[in-house]
């Protein structure tokens, strides 16, 4: 059953607004096994948002709406959808006694076009609110002798999720005698490019291509690193599961080096909580990341009981004389093992990960823009690289973030 | 002129990425004197993709398009194009060496299928990528006899908005024919909600809404702050430049203390250009925040002048020991202190600022979720305060760097 999505509001095209709605409401249905293939967005114009909903429900079987059932002039769903039913509106009195309870309740005047909130369309159903002023309704249109649902929810997102889940998503379920259960599984990779992963994978999307499901897709997500999301089909939740981790096994016998976590996992929550598990504490360095690493560390709750701290040593001079690095040019491998050294020391760490190198515009100590050398200090033993990022110099930044964590996932699981 | 907004990729309508890429093309489209009145999301499917282009095209005069430029089997921007504009896909050789050269570089190695970004829909033109390896597209499209327009840019935030920029808004004011000048200035304020400027600005609002040029918007832009938006119109670039200064100049007079920068400027460029103009180097000492004032900070080129760098203390033991802070409750104005001139002493700067908090999701010290107290060296005086920050975790961390930047900048505005 094909279910898109109409959201309606001019601040949504201006971007005063982001549309969280639609995409909210199209991983919902996926979950439970309706296809959502087209969402638009349209603004508070009544010949507009008509033209809008026909062609929604030309294609699809049904379709739900978010926004436009305010009190104001500009809410206008209810008078599109009364003209794409050819009906009039009816006022409910029951509603509209709601609604004047409700104000009384605050002890607010209610100005009459509140009273616009309890006008329905003949023949359509009303979802009670338990949340603000406006009831949702439930639309049956005939297109070209058909039966189509329209669906509308008012915009404001915890009185929208709060209607789709007690009443949208179980009148679908009703009306399509659909049982399939649809999941996601997404692995998160590092190391290859794209095209790499695709190629590498190409066996593999051959075969799922013939079976058809679970389907493939890979996601880029700049320096969030590559996505590979499979999606199953299947009627319980059990057969589901057991559908994603036959073909995630797969992804992973051929790329597992790559992949660095699930889902919701981070590079820096997988090598946090490799560090807790094996009881070491974090110390950092950082020169040309000036203290993303760190962020990042301590956007995660409970990142204290493993990250010590990091010196930011962005001047030179804090490099030689808090870290105790060599006088001289300070991108290189040495002056990377010397910040690590220096940060275990300074920070009291087990383990310390410095990163120097050159974000640009310009290059520095004669190497190029995008340069990064890491000192990885564990226990005593220090490791060195140094990779070349791309991009400008933010970019290149946040490359060096996750390109670095990486560097310590991949040493600490080969067994330190 | 009409643009609307097609937005390419399954993972939209899942919503596993919300998109952000048409609201903020919308608003750049508006603030050009362009409407923008109907935004697509479609999924990864040629058939529906195809058809998706047709219905947008039938309304708009133009369409942008973002994402399905990358060179996996799902990329099918490219192939719809051609199948509306009627024509084949031709391979430019000047951009498959331009993305062999970018592989070259990043020394990694390049499979053929990224070849397919250098396919072009015979008779479009190519805007050159100068960061993905995605070229974008402007392709002329013929509808009914009438010539149209389709632009296509990459769906990687940054790639689409610097192309859109430098590219898609030039030629849109060429086709348009538009010979009126449409120039924005922004004024970036910090301190005062979006009601509360509203209600300040009210006078001047109605002015406005009697002359009708400039126009002026309310962008709340979370930490960032909130954007007083003027876009005006006239003949010529000079009279555009005279009604911008006038009208943000009566906007000035009202709230000018929350008035931090105009444009691009952010609170981080703007706190480093007064200590550069004052010849004062900054050192920093963050706990809650654990970087990201760092991390901002030396996202703007040349800040090694200033910032000599930041001591990440997130474990309390880092405090005591590498700061000097008196062993006991972390999170109070005399600890902010103490570490504001620990930073002083040990990053050898004129001037520190020193953040700790608490960023939830457990209160700490006995402090709730959302506290922020602040410490700032000057010389030898050292300024406190302490504030409640909103939202969760990440916002009041985030919300915390812009408040304890602005309180830098309110310091030395009033005459250090």
């Amino acid at each position: 059953m094909r279910v898109d999505v109409v959201a309606v509001g001019t601040e949504l095209l201006l971007g005063q607004i982001t549309d969280t709605n639609s995409g909210w409401i199209g991983e919902q249905l996926a979950a439970h096994g309706f296809d959502s293939l087209l969402q638009i967005k349209v603004g508070d114009n009544l010949g507009r948002v008509e033209s809008a909903f026909r062609r929604a429900l030309a294609d699809a079987d049904a379709v739900i709406v978010c926004g436009g059932l305010g009190p104001t002039h500009d809410d206008l769903t209810r008078d599109a959808i009364a003209l794409v039913m050819g009906v009039e509106l009816e006022t409910h009195d029951d509603i509209a006694d709601r609604i004047r309870e409700m104000f009384a309740a605050r002890n607010r005047p209610m100005s009459d076009n509140n009273l616009r909130q309890a006008q329905v369309p003949a023949g359509a159903s009303v979802i009670v609110q338990t949340r603000g002023t406006a009831p949702g309704l439930i639309c049956p249109v005939m297109i070209d002798g058909v039966e189509k649902i329209l669906y509308a929810v008012p915009g404001v997102p915890h009185e929208m999720k709060e209607m789709v889940e007690r009443a949208i998503l179980p009148d679908l379920h009703q009306r399509s005698g659909e049982v399939a259960v649809i999941a996601s599984r997404t692995l998160r990779t590092w190391g290859d490019s794209e095209s790499g992963l695709n190629e590498t994978l190409d066996p593999i999307i051959a075969e799922l291509d013939q079976v058809g499901n679970p389907t493939l897709a890979f996601l880029a997500s700049g320096w969030e690193g590559l996505k590979v999301r499979l999606t199953a089909k299947a009627p319980t939740k059990e057969a589901v599961t057991a559908l994603l981790d036959h073909w995630s096994g797969r992804v992973e016998e051929i790329v597992g080096q790559h992949v660095f976590g699930f889902d919701d996992d981070t590079m820096e929550s997988v090598v946090l909580e490799m560090l807790r598990a094996r009881g070491l504490t974090l110390g950092l360095a950082e020169s040309v990341t000036g203290g993303l690493v760190a962020g990042r560390l301590t956007a995660i709750p409970g990142a204290s009981d493993v990250l010590r701290g990091s010196i930011v040593s962005y001047a030179s001079e804090v490099k030689f004389e808090l870290l105790g690095v060599t006088r001289g040019p300070v991108v290189s491998e040495s002056a990377a093992a010397e910040m690590a050294r220096g940060a275990r020391r300074v920070l009291g760490s087990d383990v310390a990960l410095a990163l120097t190198g050159v974000a640009g515009p310009t290059e520095q100590d004669g190497m190029p823009v995008g340069t990064l050398c890491i000192g990885l200090a564990i226990g005593d033993e220090v490791i060195t690289t140094t990779v070349r990022m791309p991009g400008q110099r933010e970019q290149m930044r946040q490359m060096s973030v996750i390109t670095a964590l990486d560097f310590v996932r991949r040493h600490l699981r080969d067994g330190v």
